[in-house]
């Protein structure tokens, strides 16, 4: 199912500015029970985006009104759905007209069939060789500027590995291709500052909430390939697929048990209301 | 006029990796008295891009059968033609399908309608706030992820700044918004260096081959704004306009003169085969 603007339309224009420039926003969501999980943040963080980049959207009753409609259409159907806002059309290249009005586009999509496995005993990560784009003014959104994702992302064919962790230009770790990053470190929880790459995930955000319920220490701090490498516990997290606990590093001698710590949160996160 | 794939189709699907994640490339070329102006240099860079980016591009014969019914079609008018090349469809999110065929979009659009005074006066121009994003993986190609561009254009709408000058996360200049950028320092031509940031402009290697050919003294380097502030000479350039002199910077008391190396340069670069 796609709607653009509202219609039930699978095309846009070569004009938009999503394509041409990458010149907008995304969010993928769960939708399981009848119910888009965490929506409020991640229109939020969609939001927050928009002011981020000075796109003029204004059509959130819009856009809540068709995420309605697609509920609806779902029903029980578990999917991803997918939102993604552009500047829309027109101006002068990238000088961009400001009457413009965003595009809205809501697609849905089959849930990922990721091995049951990789939430209990875990997986094994690769470190990519692909380094983020360094960029304070871009940090922490969520755009569709995602060549470091993709480029990271395909390095990698074999199944045995599960996400790709990748660092900044300065080798400080960063994310994954498509999660978040915990690690746990003389009992703290700590998970990488998001000041100059990254995207600040939905999930991280309810980790460090639920840390906070929970009283575990807890920074966000600049971690070095060292500090993962002695790391008593690492896990990645994401909206859609909840935490998965790091346990290999491939091509390398490095193992991790699933520790207290990422075993405590994963409860922790079964009670919380999506 | 617009062709996807070679068919007169304005819509591409919201599928499209080029939409997605800015997964692809383009190249803007001038076209003037029925010629695709140095399409050879905008094809050899579409190319490297795709090496570069590993989007397995296979589709040069039909994509120059498609300039040429496009040539035939705008007859004397001069225009704009842009190609954008993008990975194509499918994948499982920033995961290729390596089976996908990469799409190709040709679109035409009105010459740009600058001042004539801007290739002979010259221009004022900004230095930007925004600073681009360091990456040596991206550096030099012109893909679709162009937020940086976009957020610097979008810091002025004053009609008498021509362009806005770009720095990187280092504090080097590195281009303009849509041009290169050169600066003549006792009687050196210099141009900065393009291996962490910036597009390497075709007609910024149109400028140094000049160069060369003139024996003019040259080279590429770290260019810091004070070697912009004490420069002789400065001006941007690309394909499309040739070469805009820069006379002054917004904000501030420095002017230049159009000195006589650019002049020997703009006087060169009427007799180059476009």
């Amino acid at each position: 199912m796609v709607l653009v603007n509202g219609k039930a339309e699978s095309r846009i224009t070569i004009a938009d500015r999503g394509l041409q420039y990458g010149d907008g926003l995304f969010e993928t969501i769960a939708f399981r029970h009848g119910k888009a999980e965490f929506l409020d943040a991640h229109i939020q963080r969609l939001l927050a985006g928009c002011e981020r980049l000075s796109i003029p959207f204004q059509q959130l009753a819009e856009l809540s009104q068709e995420l309605n409609s697609v509920y609806q259409q779902l029903g029980d159907t578990q999917c991803i759905i997918k939102i993604i806002i552009t500047r829309g059309c027109g101006g002068r290249g990238y000088f961009a007209d400001k009457t413009s009005v965003p595009t809205r586009i809501i697609s849905t999509h089959d849930s990922p069939s990721y091995p049951q496995h990789y939430g209990q005993t875990g997986i094994t990560v690769r470190l990519c060789q692909h380094k983020l784009s360094d960029n304070s003014a871009l940090a922490g959104i969520k755009h569709l500027n995602r060549l470091d994702n993709v480029i990271a992302r395909n390095e990698w064919d074999d199944t045995n590995i599960g996400e790709g962790l990748l660092f900044d230009q300065s080798e400080y770790l960063i994310e994954g291709t498509m999660t978040n990053v915990f690690i746990v470190k003389s009992q703290q929880l700590i998970t990488p500052l998001l000041n100059s790459s990254g995207v600040a995930g939905i999930m991280r955000a309810q980790i460090i909430a639920i840390a906070q319920q929970l009283d575990l220490p807890f920074k966000q701090a600049m971690l070095t390939q060292d500090d993962l490498m002695s790391a008593d516990e690492v896990f990645v997290c994401n909206s859609v697929n909840g935490i998965w606990p790091v346990r290999a590093i491939a091509d390398s001698v490095k193992q991790y048990a699933t520790g207290p710590i990422t075993q405590q949160l994963q409860q922790a996160l079964t009670k919380v209301e999506r």
